[in-house]
Parts: structure tokens; sequence; C-alpha cells
């Protein structure tokens, strides 16, 4: 079963030399030995994307203060840098297992057990700054947000910000320290503007399973060119999805398990698109079952979405609050891509229109940051564009 | 550090056989192999008491339906065993990797990862099913919840309740989905009051430490011996204390670590008593320091409560909300006695009155459950009391 020789399977979930995907040792591989259950800080890009993802995630939306009429351009981008070289500077320490500076509660700390810590800096922040000419195109197009989508019931209570920290790890306490420690740092500086907590199963080196009980995360990219070609931006950066979602668990459980794999356009235990036998077999719309009608149906969630998958790196995770008779739980989205008019938003745009899983699932939150790219040894996060 | 070694040690906590402290192999102890991480649902006492804190705790407080004035006596027990019977039935099966009944995503519990679901009973139900002098005396004198303690600011929103069920688990995804499927099968009988979550850090074989950074849970009954005298009841049960408690995070920042230790009577790092070295050393109140002065001052934590832990299982999780500027995280104290009058209330009484640490914890829940005694196979939760 799933004892400790899947727990220290958790702990490899990727291999530090290069393996059959073509996958480099960097920051982005949870690559560490039993020995060492830190994520590299460091390194070309940020943690915490292509990382496999941990079982926790503390994603903490803030605000920038005092953005009055007075107050922009130059002056709002050198309250950025302040926050970035405090917050760069703790958690690099904090995710590599030393104490930050005004940290009197080390021991929370002293196991990182594979924090990372990621953050993205949103639109309307990077306008104020006066700062659109200095990163990717797409930020320009998403200064009021991503665009609306049909069905979209959002909540401003998780949707925008100014810049966002997504704090992931395998030990909560460390996670829940390091969003103290961070936001204290900062405080005369930023304001918290929403919180969202998710988890994923933990790890048993098996693709993770949403609450609606089927795998999510099949069809990712992961080898270094995808990543080059899709994920990351010309900056070295990626840009940063993120919509809550919330089920209708009494409808969806009324459904029987056939009916919930027509949906999905996938079977519940292996996870293989229907028709086929592997979690991982190609996608096949054309196939046809014996009495001549498609295996996986267009309006299915996969038969909407196939093909997508390489071109965003997906990273969601479940979140439920209060237990409810009617249930209270979802998914929070996470992807990154290194254009979003071109990755999840036409893709969203054509899941809102019809896919038949909108029949259970309402998004209830968006946002959307740009991601600066990695640090190496004493930069800040985002110098290279605060500085340029 | 805290590596492999460290995951794997968190799957033995304790020993399945005898060990020093004369613990012997029960459901009470988390004392799988590496092999099988399930503990045992049956046994003489529920499961999930004595057992080793998991990582996560999902404490859901239901009460029972339709409680109106034509509705007592015989019909609340009548309800009251319809529900035991559904719960202990699917909390077996999922606890044992098993599929309940009504269950669609068996895919999500079919690695219960240390799994433990356990029933405690509100005094008010038990007056409400008239089945007050068939339970230890305590619940008589309990029926309007715990006595007031000085400094209580009590929320509804996080006291009392009919039927408590405490959910604790190493995966979070299989504890959420226990807390959905036993609130489904019981939605015609139960609504639920409140929920709360908690965590402790990933385990290590160390004291799990408390999110003011102290190591809580060092004083606690270990033996056979001890259990039998201070925590089972007459009939294999125990009282289950639940106390949501805020911390004022703002003004503990401001001490620096020495004033803490202080405050808490114990040193941060090692846990030990001030004035000694070892985190399980005997609390000596009377040992002065070279100036003539108690190492322990005797309003610190320490100084009211020493001598008190034996009597008490504690069981706290930590648990944090919202980021704010204010910070938002606190401890959900569970504790199991024999006799909550003779153990947690006079203690709480005293800690209420004159424990420094007030000046930053704030009780703001507080409920009290009577929990009967574990179950044989095929037998449900209360049976000895329901049908008696």
């Amino acid at each position: 079963m799933a004892g400790t020789a899947a727990v220290i399977a958790s702990c490899s979930p990727d291999g530090k030399s290069k393996d059959k995907n073509g996958t480099t040792p960097d920051n982005q591989s949870a690559g560490h030995s039993s020995e060492d259950t830190r994520i590299d800080f460091d390194g070309e890009h940020q943690a915490g994307i292509k990382t496999a993802p941990q079982t926790h995630a503390l994603v903490v939306a803030y605000d920038l203060k005092n953005r009055d009429s007075l107050d922009k351009g130059q002056r709002t981008a050198d309250r950025l840098r302040r926050v970035m070289r405090i917050w760069t500077d703790d958690a690099r320490s904090m995710t590599q297992g030393r104490v930050p500076l005004a940290d009197l509660e080390a021991e929370l700390t002293k196991a990182p057990m594979n924090l990372t810590i990621t953050v993205g800096w949103g639109p309307q922040l990077l306008e104020k700054a006066e700062l659109l000419d200095k990163v990717p195109a797409w930020v320009k197009n998403n200064v009021h947000g991503l665009p609306a989508f049909k069905g979209d019931k959002l909540n401003p209570e998780f949707s925008g910000g100014d810049i966002v920290l997504q704090i992931c790890g395998d030990d909560l306490t460390a996670v829940s320290h390091a969003a103290r420690v961070l936001t204290r740092g900062c405080r005369d500086f930023v304001v918290p503007r929403w919180t969202q907590r998710g988890f994923v199963d933990a790890p048993t080196g098996e693709t993770p399973r949403n609450l609606l009980g089927f795998k999510d995360g099949t069809a990712i990219p992961r080898t270094d060119e995808e990543y080059d070609k899709a994920i990351w931006d010309e900056l070295g950066g990626t840009a940063m999805v993120i919509r809550r979602i919330v089920f209708d668990i009494p409808a969806w459980e009324i459904l029987d398990r056939d009916s919930r794999e027509v949906v999905f356009g996938r079977s519940i235990v292996s996870g293989a698109p229907l028709g086929g036998q592997d979690e991982f077999d190609e996608v096949d719309l054309n196939k046809l079952d014996p009495t001549g009608i498609p295996f996986i149906d267009p309006h299915s969630h996969v038969g909407i979405s196939a093909g997508e998958g390489k071109f965003m790196r997906r990273r969601a995770y479940n979140w439920d609050g209060e237990i409810t008779p009617l249930g209270s739980s979802g998914l929070i989205f996470i992807c990154f891509q290194n254009d979003p008019d071109k990755a999840f938003t036409p893709l969203q745009k054509r899941l809102a229109e019809s896919d038949r899983l909108n029949q259970w699932i309402t998004h209830v939150g968006s946002a959307v940051f740009w991601c600066p790219p990695g640090t190496q040894e004493g930069a800040y996060w985002g110098s290279g564009v605060l500085e340029g």
C-alpha cells in the first residue's frame, strides 16, 4: 500500500540528473536526496513552478499601500523594490533552512520540507509603476485583469492583487510561519488582500486527484524544451493565472461513475482517456466505440482541452472550507505559461462556452501575475526590471 | 536534517510491541510498519485519542435535526442510534482502506495514511435523549457546557454541538473526503454546526511546536497505567474538551526570546523547564537561580500547570486563517480525561485567573463531549449505552 515506500518516493518526484524526459537539474525539480529536503532558491527561473507540487499551498495576494494620486511611477517602483529586497532575502533564507533576519521563531522553519516561495506582480501594479514597457506584452493587455468568461461569478475576495506569494511545502507549520514572517517583514508597504489554502494528496508518485475524484495534471509540459517553448518568456519569467473554482458537490454526487467519466473524457481509476488504456496515452478524439460513437464526447472536459496541456504548467490544489450539507470544496487552479493571451485565455473561453463540466463547477476568483525570472545569489526578485 | 529519515520516523511514532513506557499494542498507537499506514478502528477504546497526533485534524460538530418539543427521549435516542450505525460502518471502512457503502469516490481514501475518526456526544444531547443516567456523572454537571472562565470571549461559531467527529490523518485529501462521506451519509439526521481545521509539524519524532514557537504536549500520560488512571472512565470512554484559542501575534512579536521563556516557564529550543536541561526533566518550582529567584515564575504557564500534565491527554493542533497584518492564528486545544470536573476545569480556572500567557491568548470557542468506548467488529459506537 502507500506506506513508507510511497512517502520516500514523495521526496524524489524528479531525479537530480537528466532523466528520461530530458530534464536537467535546476531549482525546478524537487530532486533532493533523502538527506536534503531543500529546493534551491536561486536559479534561472523561480522555484515553485516546474517544481513537483508539494502537499500544501498557501497563496497570499497583497496590495501595495498608499497608492494615492500623488504616488505613482518611480515612487511605486521604489516601494516595490524595497519589498522585493526584503522578501527575496527572507525567502532565500527560509527555503534554505536559514533564519531570516527578523525572525524570533527560528525553530518553526529549521526543516524547510521542500518549502518554495514564488512571487508575481499584478499588471495594474506594473502600469502604476510605469514598468509596462519592460515586461512581456501580454501584461499591458491584462491591466484590468483577465477577460471575463461566460459563467464567471467572480468574488473580489479571491480576485486581483498587486503582488502574490505562492508558498508551497510539505510541512504546514513551516508554510504558515513563512507567510507570517514575510507579511510582518513588509507590513509598512503591503496589506494582504486575499488568502487561499490548498492541498494535494500525500505524494505517492501518482498524479494527484482533485475532489471530484479525478487525476488532475496528467497532460503538462515535462521537458526543458517544452518549458522553453511554452512556459518561460523572453526574460525567463512566466505568467501565473490563479482561478478559484467551486464544486457543486450535491449535484455531482447524483452522477454515477460512468456519467462522471463521460463528463471528463477520462477513466476515473486509471486516468486514461476514454478508449485508451493508460493515463499517458495520447488523446484520440476520433476513436469510435463499437457503435460508431466517439469514445470521448467532444463537449467533455478533455474533448475541448485536448492538445493544450503541454502549453500550460498546471499546478492545481484542492481546497475545502466549512463543512456544510451542500459540501464546500473545489480547486485552486494555478497555471503558468509565457503568454496567457495565447494559452489560458483562449482555452478558458472555449471551456466556458461548452465544457459539460460547467454544470458542476463555477469560477469565483480570478487573478493574473507576471512572475519575474529567477535570481542569482545576492540578487533580488525582479532586479533586472526594477534597475534596468 | 529532517529528510526521509524523519518521514520514515513519522510512520512509527510508537512501537507495536510493548515499549519502555509500558505501552501495549492497541488501536491507540500509530504503531504500523512501513507497509501499513492504517490504525486499527476496533479496540477497547476509540482510536484518535492515545494515537500519536497525525499531521492534520478536521473537527466537525453537528446538531441533530428536528429537535422540537414533540421530539425527545426515545425518539432522539433512536435517531442518534441510526447515525451511529451509519457512521461507525463508514468510519471503520475508511480508516481500514475499504470503500464505504455509498462512496462513489473510492480512490480518494484508498490509502488511509493513519486516518482516525473519533466520535463524541454533547451533554445536552445526552440529556435530551434521556441517557444521563447511563454515562459518567460529569456529563450531568456540564449539560450547559463547561463553566465560564475569566477572560473567555466565546463565539457560538466554535462552541457546543450535539455530536463531534475528530477526523485526523496524514493525507488531507483522505481527511477531507472522510468528512464529506460522513456528512452526506447522515444528512437527513444531522446538520454541521462548526468546523475547525488544525495541523502540526510534519512528524520528526519530536514534540510538535505551536505557532508561538514552543513545544506543545511534553507532559502527557504515556503508560497504560496512566491512561487507566486518568483518561479512560469506568465505561472505557473519555471526556473530550475542545477550546479554540486565538493568539495576539503582533503583541507576542514584541517580546524577545528570553521574555517568551519567562512567560512559558520553558526553554524555546530544548523545551526544558527553566533551570533544567532536558525537555522531559521534572518541573521543579522551588529551584532557585543564583540570585535566589525561582527559575520558573509561579505565574508562568508551567508555573501554574506543573504536575497536571499526566491527567489530561492533550492533543492540540495549530490553526491559522486569513493572512492579516495582525496575524490570525492560534491553537485548537483538545484534551481527553475521564472527568473534566477534576482535570480540565479546575486547571483552566487557575490558568484563567493568573497565567501570564493570558496577555497574548484568548479562548474563543468551547465544547465538551463524552466519547463512548471503543467497538468490537460489527458493533457500533455507543451501542452499550444506546441498547443498555
